[in-house]
């Protein structure tokens, strides 16, 4: 098996469940030759490695370390599961204090040992702020930083399917855009179900006002639904659609979702978002995107959420105010 | 994405860790455009469904479903890890009567609802007696039947490519036979580090006598390190091995490693285990692996081994006497 490149491909967080299908996944996919995986617990790694070497996996040399400057060193590539989850007593700002930490030193890491990185993808929560952190304190290009934000596309497109009673992949350009959380902005005028515009079917018999906004509150509260169904939080859908992600970045396949991006334009600013994305060797770009008016409403609603967050962390002290960020990274 | 085949594989136990991975690898090889998942747990499986959903495979119909009957019905591939897992509390004897009853109700249900299907593996332990059993039940013939016994093979490998500190795909065909357990034959004849024969190296400096019996006894007990490493029985390699060889019964890349087998031959007959094995379209085919003297003594132990086994699952009832299989399976 030919791979996609010789070059580095880092996986952060190997040892658990995202991180270890991450590692499964790239090695299916063929990605690299090198693939590097990384996480600090040892035992657990050493473990997720085994499972990989046991696979009999064999186009890729595979290595493991619990050294991030190892880990780091020469890599090309990197993607990072590697935050802490949400436990019991723990409150959400708890959760965004401790990962928005674990965002400043992947940063820092990244530009001690791999400035050379040619991309890096984020995916622990949350994505928005640890993106927008890790890139600041990387000193990147804002084309070198994503987050995942595409499982809530895909959830719509699901969703949508499930309603109409159709296949899947006849359900098409489902895009929510905006925050990976509960100020997302999930778009319908977008999408289509086969042919027919959804706009156009919305508050329709086929699809009530009602209905729709009970698949809206689907898409936002979808995570939650599997932790419920499956007793842990979903692993294989955030791990796939991230090693897609790495896939476009080496020049394969198409990503066909938004991803989170820097976004720095007259409407929006200073912060990392889904938009529009397109994910090619040369990096991650994006437009913004048009919607039905209330649909934009909904985007800038999504955006001062995230605004807030960013605010939140700022005041931590996690990172400087806005103005000092060039002096951190003279890239933003 | 254009799938290896349009008919429809069906993979028992998809709720569980190893069966979701099964099902994720398999989407992602392209093997069919018809994926039935099946599992009693109803929540689980619908979770699975939904993180399989919401990676945005598009390229299968997937399905899912608690009801046997339909899982089954027109499938022509079928994987299987739905066994019980060994609790606390269990003993060797309760496990292997729980699994051989789970067998005989698959091979039972096989023979109902699939009686035209291809190939099915089966790889819940002790997988040479459940795939012996299911085997009996289904109806099928022995071409249509294997279990997994891949992993210790790759277990093999990857110990020697560690002991040796070079690529593990410069370790070449590493090979178990006989039963998937505490008794298995470890060759060293067939395996070549690099170009050297691995024979030429035991009881040298290189690999010690005792060094070469730490690795055969690290490849035994392979799946008890990774629980004690992971805090959990490894599924990631299990999975991806099974779905090659379903890939490979489909017609696709060639499998690499021994798989379980039924044999009946002069020397080891009525007997389900791994054997130097084929998977092609027309099924797995077998030829007895030759060994040392020394090599074909401890197959021969292990034949033994599965022989108890396998007359203790008939003295439980759950297999007829041998010589009334044909009575329930013609081709046996």
């Amino acid at each position: 098996m030919k791979t996609l490149t010789k070059e580095k491909l880092t996986i952060i967080g190997a040892a658990g469940m995202i991180g270890s299908n991450m590692a499964q996944t790239a090695l299916m996919m063929g990605l690299s030759s090198e693939v590097c995986l990384y996480d600090p617990y040892e035992p657990g790694l050493k473990g997720v490695a085994a499972e990989l070497f046991q696979s009999g996996f064999d186009a890729a040399h595979i290595t493991y370390t619990s050294d991030i400057k190892e880990a780091l060193t020469g890599a090309k590539y990197v993607v990072s599961s590697g935050g802490a989850a949400r436990k019991a007593g723990m409150t959400r700002e708890d959760l965004l204090k401790g990962n928005a930490g674990i965002a400043e030193e992947l940063g820092k890491n990244i530009h001690s040992y791999c400035p050379n990185v040619n991309f890096v993808v984020v995916i622990f929560n949350p994505a928005d702020i640890t993106g927008l952190i890790t890139l600041l304190y990387s000193g990147l290009k804002p084309s070198q930083v994503c987050t995942l934000a595409a499982l809530d596309s895909t959830r719509l497109q699901s969703a949508l399917a499930q309603h109409f009673n159709i296949r899947q992949n006849t359900v098409h350009d489902c895009r929510t855009y905006g925050g990976h959380g509960e100020q997302m902005a999930v778009f319908a005028s977008t999408a289509k179900i086969g042919e027919r515009p959804l706009l156009n079917l919305i508050r329709t018999s086929e699809l009530t006002d009602q209905q729709w906004i009970d698949i809206k509150q689907h898409v936002i509260q979808g995570g939650k639904e599997i932790i419920e169904l499956r007793g842990r939080s979903s692993f294989q859908s955030p791990a796939y659609l991230s090693i897609e992600m790495v896939r476009a970045a080496m020049g394969g396949d198409t990503f066909r979702w938004p991803a989170g991006t820097y976004v720095k334009n007259e409407q929006f600013d200073h912060i990392m978002m889904a938009m529009e994305t397109k994910i090619t060797k040369d990096g991650i770009s994006y437009k913004v995107p048009t919607g039905t008016p209330a649909e934009m409403e909904e985007l800038t609603h999504s955006y001062e959420h995230l605004c807030a967050m960013r605010d939140e962390v700022i005041a931590m002290g996690v990172m400087p105010e806005i103005d000092k960020w060039n002096t951190i990274n003279p890239n933003l």
